[in-house]
């Protein structure tokens, strides 16, 4: 499926860990499209990841970098743009991390510090992305940004603790940067509002699967995986969204629009004890 | 729970047909605050239903109407205001009815000459409402109206079928009059968007319950009733809330705030057919 | 800016009137794109307007019909299979009229009649386009619906009179059919929010140019056009776009996570009578 | 106007600093409606503000407790206990502070330890007043909690800074903890999103007048003030809104569903370089 949608454009790609990661597949397709790119991550997950594979595959740069370091992240625009011969023409944002939930605290009995992590490498990290990137005047006019986001932000999904909180601020952060820069630069910044997918970070997770299979009846045309949110990116670096800013963009197959899919509910009456007739006439009155 | 919030307050309350009508409780509350009122309902709806009986008990005038007819309206709010005393300072709205959910149309099999009447009774009766009562000048200055919507206006509920449709076009209509009433009068115009409730036009639904059961699950304080909605009428026709208006409020538990809590998730898992592992923990990657 | 981006792929526009129109630059672009078409209208536009230009420029087809009318849809839908040779994989519906607004009937004087039609024109048109298409299975597997919308329904804005509340319904039929069709076929159906345009429409209408000029001083980058539109539709009719489903997706700017930029309020403050010193640091205490 | 609507119950309320304080308000009609209550602000606050004034006038003793700090929440609910004997019923947080913009730092030059100072002042100081309450059992089955809030954490306001990621986090934690809380204690918690209001931060900011004049005459009803919010308070601490939880409630005269008021576009109008004529026709073609 080529394009030449992102030809002769420049990009970052934050967060790529392993072939399940979502930012594996956009730097893949992002390549397939015409663009050059530079990897970047954390040296730790540069280092137990494949990311070299990758950077290898693609013949793209990897720079190992903390993303909640102000001086790593300067580092990382600068060589991008010396390595690349030029701004950035696109970057993706896909970090997120919460010690909180690694620790099995749960919500009612949060540590602060912790917290702080969370929001400050799922959120705050995007920030000092785009203030960095400004600064230096990084990015090309009419330049595009993109984070992953989860509906967490906008509707409570039990056990997803204070990586909900993150993304709202995450989504703040979009749209008050977003108007920033577009004011100054016409660059946009959005979100994309992914469906759960079953990345490295999901798959360890015990009551993934309910919710994947949740999420899949719920959404009329099933859940959106990896290669789906790619092309969406994609399409959102590329010139033909050039007046798309600030929004939080939902692929999920129709899951955030849902109330209760006749499929979900078959299922979700399976599992009351007396079984009752069904159908599909349910009306309030 | 008297506390005398609607002392020397005039309202009209439509669509009251029997004890488990929200309109039946919102009418009892008012008048138990202080107000008098009288009772609207189709012709039909009063012959077979109880509003007299109620309409007895309340020391009100019952003046049968159909919403949909102007001349009919414009007689509700005349002779209110003749049997009251004056103008009008709340009005309810718990009119809805969809004759393809009555005649088993599906919602990709719709008869257009029904949806138009769905959307006639359900929504478009309600701007009449409000055109006939502020040509009239029926409404004092800093008065509130209230009508009763449903979730579905926003997110997809399988068979509410045009009712859906026709709950965002009143929602849409309480903005557009909103403004113009709150503008010229500080009439306030909201919706209150209700918990699935066991009214007589529910009861008879088949699926219902299990709905019931669902919303039962997903809401952090469960279902509100009818009488927690008259409760939050009361405070809306109240003096309490001057400056509310345009808004669509949502009496619900907190179901409309959730993506997936862990009572629900826990029956839905019960119907998967090889039981897993759940925990609290789902995290997105 | 040709990508092959709907390389072999069949659709209808409805609603090119001339070259101001959104419709007549999204017939453009998905010729250029690699699709083949049919133009639709009403017989008077069809007379009226230039579609005749269109249709010869891009080879395509054109079949004038009442939106309105069942039987004529199925007549475009059955003739544009004949015509393109197979089934439809996307379609645009750029089609809304206010006779109110027409008549100069305020949103507070509405003739119902007239009501009536333009909630049929504007709104109804699009549950009986997608009905007839999936009776007559006239839409591909994984095929595109997308609807143009303005964020009238979703905040009041002065003027817009009925026009707010059809399109509100129409954004509601989007997601209740795009539930069904997503379920069934994996047909999408979307609306793009667009930024106000100097269609023919608009053109004619006073006021207009002072909301174009606070919408592109709100913008962060401005208002979209007619061309911004047209890349937008291309890419919703896309294979890149699979998942998304049941959206309101705005292409306007960033305007509608907007509350007040800097640049407007200085057009708004230089309104204000004694002039006041401004600057960029409003807070909320 | 007293109703006896918060008759027997206890109640915490943070940030009343002088006679212009939402919290202040707050407090006295808390007590006119039967309330008996604690005051806490920060120690500064209660040297330099009016707080002792207030809690003489109430007969309420005042904690001066820093809200960022967990032993000092746990000193509030535990002296509160004891004071009113017995537990908490309703708790109001106003507490909100940007050592960014006081420093005159943009959004685009923000210190990020100033930011994190931000958002825990104004956010995550309620995660702890309620992870604290919750550890304490310190709030009764059904209370109530609310923080205020500004439609900026939904839209950018100029100016308005990192104010609005912390709103936006605030409305995000009151969505995650209200989750909890209403399943485990029935104990609900919302944001009120009030009008610009005139308080002691808000005066001393040069633009805040500009801002209140274009909020005055977006909003139907107009701007909601300082005793609107506390009727609107007290309301929502009563009994009569048991089942309203997780909520983002708008107090602000209909501002959030607007777009653009007649009022406010002639002013803005005015401020166009060359008059140009004006109607309330204004339609989007």
């Amino acid at each position: 499926m080529k394009h030449n949608l992102l030809k002769g454009k420049r990009g970052i790609i934050f967060g790529a860990l392993n072939d399940m990661s979502i930012a594996w597949k956009v730097a893949e397709r992002a390549v397939e499209e015409g663009a050059i790119i530079t990897l970047s991550n954390t040296p730790v997950a540069v280092r137990m990841g494949d990311t070299d594979t990758l950077g290898k595959k693609l013949n793209a740069e990897i720079l190992p970098a903390d993303a909640t370091n102000v001086e790593d992240l300067e580092m990382v625009f600068s060589k991008s743009m010396e390595i690349l011969g030029g701004k950035i023409d696109f970057v993706l944002h896909s970090i997120g991390m919460s010690p909180n939930v690694r620790k099995k605290r749960t919500y009612d009995d949060l540590d602060y510090n912790l917290l702080d992590k969370t929001l400050d490498v799922s959120a705050v990290s995007f920030h000092k992305m785009l203030q960095v990137a400004k600064k230096m005047d990084a990015i090309s006019t009419g330049g595009s940004v993109v984070a992953l986001t989860y509906v967490a932000a906008q509707r409570v999904f039990y056990g997803y603790n204070d990586m909900a909180d993150a993304k709202a601020l995450l989504e703040s952060i979009t749209r008050s940067f977003g108007y920033i820069y577009g004011r100054e630069k016409g660059v946009r910044v959005n979100t994309i509002s992914q469906s759960p997918t079953m990345t490295t970070a999901g798959s360890g997770v015990k009551g993934m699967l309910d919710l994947l299979d949740f999420s899949e009846r719920m959404s009329p045309i099933g859940n959106a995986d990896a290669d789906d949110c790619a092309d969406y990116c994609i399409v959102m670096f590329s010139d033909l969204t050039r007046k798309i800013t600030m929004q939080n963009l939902y692929n999920d197959g129709g899951f955030s629009s849902m109330g209760m899919s006749i499929r979900a509910m078959r299922q979700y009456s399976n599992g009351l004890e007396d079984e009752k007739e069904e159908d599909e006439n349910v009306i309030y009155g």
